[in-house]
């Protein structure tokens, strides 16, 4: 089994990094084969342009998806981005591990999914959901936050913290077809003492041997919607 | 009156780019004094780094928050990012005009809000939502996207579109105090014929010159909550 854990984080000596170090150390003990792309280190480029592409099927107008499945076609994408690429589709597990900016991911790991989450592979026409292209895998997302557990809940100052994270839980690992494993939030980290921070990367090194059982979030099925995405049945569609 | 536009798409001919004129010159014919932060143009640097800021707080470790304040009150912010958050105090109307990437902003937007939206001037403590540093101000998020309207809702595929970008009009613009009006979705323009397209046009000409009267998304007030942001009444908590 393989693994690539994608790492955004600008402080080397962060508990978020630490996260990664130990998400490494964990699933290599478990017996996966372990790829990092530490987002920061690499100086990774997040913004999607024209660039992105040593050939283009329309020279004169951008269409970024277009694109990007004839560069995967063709071999014709930007070597940082082919490399990125190759690792993602070489992965039994992903794993995305940041601290939260703004209720979502900081933009060097947004423009990683931007530009490496490839129509094609990936993606496109009605293959998306349980029909996408990385259905039988796994992600796992691993985040670091300010805020306390009390404020997120049904009835908390913030609502759910999955919801705020719905675009990157549902609109692009689910979206591609991932089993998305219920992700682990470190909370209130730059708070904490010491002792209370050991206790959470202990929680997160049972987290991570606890993988194969670890629950996974539903999402819409496409078998309940027809070619054209209206409902079959309104009522077998997840909430 | 003064709006920013901040204006995010890599094809200067695309319908999205003709969105941001049309912006501009709809704005300006109501009386705004309108300036556009065109972040692809202007090759904006998305990419939160130690490099942001000309004299630190901490140079052994860096806590992007503590030197966002610290750069903020000393004057010692990167220039491009100074200029930026020079434009977004002066605004009463802030606009962000981008096309869905994975259900949310391009990275090169997500990394204008991650550098630009400061801790201090913007939030802090329990300064956010009701409380947030640009209460009294607007914000409109007007997005194009592939997929056609019964693909959103509550038993569509996708589920509501505002939900997908929870972490932009609640987590974000809501969190530092804007009224967020209800966002422009622009749907399924990369397929539409022409007559199509210049109809959306037109609804969105008609929208810019509504905003007066634009409904406003709701967010729970702070009122509602305690000091440490326990709910003080489980009833009064918006959804």
């Amino acid at each position: 089994m393989k693994a690539l854990i994608v790492h955004a984080h600008p402080e080397p000596q962060s508990f978020t990094t630490s996260m990664k170090d130990t998400a490494r150390r964990v699933l290599e003990a478990q017996g996966y084969d372990t790829v990092v792309s530490d987002l920061y280190a690499q100086q990774f480029n997040p913004v999607a342009s024209a660039s992105d592409f040593g050939s283009r099927k329309r020279d004169d107008y951008l269409v970024y998806a277009l694109e990007q499945r004839n560069g995967f076609e063709t071999s014709s994408l930007a070597p940082d981005i082919a490399e990125e690429v190759d690792k993602l589709l070489a992965a039994d597990l992903l794993v995305l591990n940041f601290p939260f900016y703004w209720f979502s991911m900081p933009a060097i790991l947004k423009g990683w999914i931007d530009r490496v989450f490839l129509s094609g592979p990936l993606y496109g026409g009605v293959r998306f959901y349980d029909k996408g292209g990385l259905r039988g895998r796994k992600a796992f997302v691993t985040a670091t936050l300010g805020g306390r557990p009390h404020m997120f809940g049904p009835k908390a100052i913030h609502g759910e913290i999955n919801d705020m994270l719905r675009h990157l839980l549902r609109g692009t690992l689910g979206y591609v077809g991932y089993d998305v494993l219920e992700p682990f939030y470190a909370y209130h980290v730059p708070y904490l003492p010491e002792d209370e921070r050991r206790k959470i990367m202990d929680d997160f090194e049972t987290a991570l041997r606890g993988l194969d059982t670890r629950p996974a979030l539903s999402f819409p099925s496409l078998d309940n919607f027809d070619g054209e995405l209206f409902p079959l049945d309104h009522l077998a569609v997840a909430k």
